[in-house]
């Protein structure tokens, strides 16, 4: 059976790839959330024994790539594509870590997005027979973030009741044509929705429309229900942009039931002082690599939709008081082809 | 004929995909250079009419996209998949260019080797089976590039003798399943190259090296000799990289004669007070969808090895001391399949 373009945003993979390793790196505040027993390493310094928060960012990629090589029983250098991003400026956090690898690289920019972009161009990639084995990799680091889209840690900034904090974490997945799964079957690839949100502490009410439009696209390219994943997991919409997801769908006729947010997972958002929840590419990535394909693996979930959402703005695009463009690509992930 | 995986890098294309429309946007000053006729729209006012630098890019890209798309004779939404990347922190330049195309989009950053990273998954998502339709746009512009890596015009700063000129311009592509070509008939990924070099005004040598890897890569993959190709052409090594370049093939016993440099084409190095010659995203994208493409277009050239380089380095990996990261993506063009 040739691949198959379902509607006008999703592709059905004729032989879906498998997810053959699958890791990650976290921080200390992670490592206190309701995930922790699905960490690889919690690190109890952030710095990661490095100088500056960005190379201790760039030394969890490389954590994590290295940990997901170690499961897959693969070496970087089997790998025939590997794809990464992060939220840095000119994504210095993948750039570093791949230097060294030694592997046919893509780099990526979906800001919080770039796993479920990976996935997408890496199941691709193999599905086209382009390769026998891909590698996805992203983080996000709670002091890179704060100093370059907020301000210096030492500042001490008061946050706004709707800002997320960003995870700090990374987290990878290697792909495989062939492989006991669970699988990739479908990609859905998001278009940038932007509705007008300006408050930049607001990332969950800006990147809510970009999910509901990529789910709704999935849902009538494949002619799927919501009910027919165990769980449909979007990215860092945080508590606000889930509630404004289940409320765009109940508008709709359709209750998602099944539906969480990692943002809203990884941390308990009670205890932690989190505010609306994580977010960050770590984010999504970290909950995917742990919590999400651990379970598919013990049998929890058989269909998981996977919808990380990334905000494509940044801060000198609001200082010009630009509104946030957002984007969600959604990927399928089935324990049967 | 199944797509064939030669070599660990290079994939040559079951059904080379044809590129069915491209154009270019420049600004003021390299309308005033060598390849002035081949442009598509020179603008004389930098600003191209908006408020900031980065909306000016902003408008270059979407100018670029339309163009391309109106010579193709597509609309947006028929595109199955747009690539798109910028220097700009966050990519911004693109995101907002997207914003509004209904289309769906993978973000891409791989500085100057952009159109590169993008024409290569481009033509491999249609040769996959996965789109009929798709679509690369790039673009860097003098001012924000300053503004962001260096200081802010006002200043007047020095410019030191290896220093290169950014291009104040955006290129796009369109590709399709069937036409009457060019066509893009095989693949050279990069991998990360960094020897060591700090002088984040010298990225010429900082980036050759990560040329000369993929250039090599795609020799010893395709078995083919430089002189297979009419051109191979780099994307912005400038004077000094593609002295580099020329010196490690002479050292392997191979004179690159029908090679140039996308970076010492675009200006006169003598007249235009540009160093060693033009760089940015911008760069190899307006001469690929202008001099070269035009030119395969005319019978002048029947092979070109389109070999953009991108150094991936930021301010900050710089003032933390480190060294630049390269890499160079390889895209061979032809005129038959």
């Amino acid at each position: 059976m040739p691949t198959k373009k379902l509607g006008s945003q999703t592709v059905a993979l004729a032989s879906p790839p498998s997810i053959i390793g699958h890791a990650n790196v976290v921080g200390k505040k992670e490592g206190e959330g309701p995930l922790a027993d699905s960490f690889d390493h919690i690190e109890q310094d952030d710095t990661f024994g490095e100088k500056s928060w960005e190379k201790s960012e760039t030394a969890m990629q490389k954590m994590a790539l290295a940990s997901a090589l170690d499961k897959a029983g693969q070496a970087a250098s089997n790998l025939d594509y590997l794809f990464a991003g992060d939220l840095l400026n000119q994504c210095i956090g993948s750039s570093f870590a791949v230097r060294g690898q030694d592997v046919p690289f893509f780099g990526l920019y979906g800001a919080c997005s770039t796993m479920g972009e990976g996935l997408s161009l890496a199941a691709m990639l193999i599905d086209g027979g382009f390769a026998q084995f891909t590698g996805v990799v992203t983080s996000s680091h709670f002091c890179t973030a704060e100093r370059q889209y907020r301000t210096p840690l030492e500042y001490g900034g008061q946050r706004t009741p709707t800002a997320q904090w960003t995870v700090t974490g990374a987290g990878a997945v290697i792909l495989a044509k062939d492989g006991p799964g669970p699988y990739i079957t479908h990609v859905t690839t998001g278009k940038v929705v932007d509705k007008g949100i300006k408050d930049a502490n607001n990332m969950g009410a800006a990147m809510a429309p970009a999910a509901y439009a990529t789910l709704t696209a999935h849902l009538q390219d494949t002619g799927r229900k919501p009910s027919f994943y165990d769980l449909i997991v979007t990215g860092d919409l945080g508590a606000l942009g889930k509630d404004i997801i289940r409320d765009f769908f109940h508008k709709d006729g359709m209750e998602l039931a099944n539906y969480d947010d990692c943002g809203t997972m990884i941390f308990d958002l009670k205890k932690q002082d989190v505010h609306c929840g994580g977010s960050g590419c770590g984010c999504s990535a970290s909950v995917l690599t742990g919590y999400l394909l651990n379970g598919m693996r013990a049998g929890r979930w058989k269909n998981i939709l996977f919808c990380p959402t990334g905000a494509l703005l940044s801060p000198t695009s609001t200082q010009q008081g630009e509104s946030i463009p957002s984007i969600c690509h959604a990927v399928a992930i089935s324990t049967s082809k």
